[in-house]
């Protein structure tokens, strides 16, 4: 199989976010009638499948859900983008679901989210997984002893098969929690979070990805992406950095990180080099936030797009 | 058929609640996990039905519903409770959902309604009800000029069959709306809220029955609940009144109103006197209060008690 007919796999949360547009944010005790109200599959890896399939690149999703009401609109919603979803852990349990409020007159959002604790993806189920199906396999930080385990094996088959067979690996370090931080050595490309960077003591993307580059594998690439300023990327002491690509009016910010994620890992897998790529990131995310979802990202970015 | 074995069939609005309870009220533009949620079909004729199968009643439910994973949960829900769901009418659109946030600190509900303005059950949809199958429907007052005329085939019915296959017809005027008033003389059983009551300028639930009793026609009954103060109910210018039954602590007031409503159809409608439907409305509506939705019912009232 050619690498391009190979898929980009993202292991981490789905979930589903209800969004509430209103007028202003309701006060306590009060009945309020919405603007608009959408649901949209969420969470970091499942929002990274998204975007990477609107810019035309072949995608599978790996997570844990519950059968349900929610777990059908989220599985005809990935069927909907074209990614496969066959590699679901189906639990017991609750899929959970997020109830964001969003304010039509100041832009604020309020998230009340029900973390219905879903056993995360367990080393025993990505054992099943087929590498020869995928030629990157990005992971969105959470039960890290074990992804650094699902990444071993990773290596041990890169170091089985002839080099265009081999797979990379990326890994997002998004929430600031200690135990995350051993997968800073174990991928070719490491997302440092803003929230993590600050939390070690850093004041902009370039002095993080200074300051951690002693923590990622030689060869590999460290990238932090701080919002309205941009991104910044070290490999092998090299500095890379991108300006942001701010939309002429900000409406919709939810998911701004996993786009340019994304759209990263989408010119790294077909071979374009960092400086390329997180251009690319910057420019796919500062345009999301123009817009509500992810969908019009095909019009501009796609395989195929709209001249308008 | 014997009254027994036909149903009663409550016509009205169906949605989904999704309650987030949460320790306090949301700031806003924060992010809160909340302590439980849960999925729950609302809708005043909705619950009414619920709380009629729980007491052992066949029930019927008839509105309108779009396709979709919120109508696959409601459809469910029904089936789940035994509740006859064969008369929803499948209209294009989103079916509404309101998400609710409970604050345990203080028992406050604070909802967000998204009003999808599905069409309300038409004469048309009605003309197909089979009236040999029920023998009392109950509506929910929405779009009153057409009910009205719905009330008034079931009129027709009545004057053409033998008096025990006649059907009784019961309203709810629940919501402050003028449009609704005419239907206070078309009904045998008629419900008026305390908001309405409210708005008419009455301060206690038998002023209000007695003040508007010129509304209803000879011989038929008016009731208004005045939450923790009971309800009164006047017929043929006789007053009944029952007290309220709270029960130990307030946990969910949520459908109280037409918990009760539903009792007192229950109670009349096997043909029990308007002062026992009177308080066994209370009672149960009362117990409500005390757990979360409805479930528990049947096992204090339903038909075969659960002795604790």
């Amino acid at each position: 199989m050619q690498p391009q007919q190979k898929s980009v796999l993202c292991v981490g949360l789905v979930c589903l976010d209800i969004i509430n547009v209103v007028d202003q944010y309701p006060t306590e005790d009060s009945d309020t009638r919405c603007v608009s109200q959408r649901w949209q599959r969420g969470g970091n890896a499942s929002n990274s499948c998204s975007v990477l399939s609107l810019l035309g690149t072949k995608t599978s999703f790996m997570g844990s859900i519950s059968r349900g009401p929610v777990s059908d609109f989220i599985v005809s919603d990935f069927s909907r983008l074209s990614i496969d979803s066959s590699l679901l852990s189906w639990v017991s349990g609750t899929t959970p679901v997020a109830c964001c409020v969003v304010s039509r007159s100041n832009g604020s959002r309020t998230v009340v989210l029900y973390d219905t604790n879903l056993p995360d993806v367990s080393l025993e189920d990505f054992s099943k997984v087929d590498l020869r199906n995928f030629h990157w396999i990005h992971f969105e930080g959470r039960n890290a002893s074990e992804q650094l385990q699902m990444i071993q094996q990773v290596v041990q088959w890169n170091s089985s098969v002839p080099p265009d067979q081999r797979v990379s690996v990326s890994v997002e370090i998004e929430k600031v929690r200690e135990e995350l931080y051993v997968l800073f050595n174990m991928a070719d490309v490491v997302f440092v979070s803003k929230d993590v960077a600050r939390n070690f003591g850093f004041e902009s993307a370039k002095d993080a990805v200074m300051g951690l580059s002693s923590r990622v594998r030689p060869g590999s690439a460290l990238i932090c992406a701080w919002a309205e300023l941009g991104a910044d990327a070290i490999k092998d002491g090299v500095l890379f950095h991108s300006s942001a690509f701010p939309p002429m009016k900000l409406v919709d910010t939810l998911g701004a990180g996993d786009t340019f994620n994304a759209s990263v890992i989408h010119v790294l897998s077909q071979g374009g080099d960092l400086q390329e790529a997180l251009s690319f990131g910057c420019r796919v995310a500062g345009a999301k936030c123009g817009f509500h979802g992810y969908d019009e990202i095909a019009q501009t970015f796609g395989p195929e797009p709209v001249q308008t």
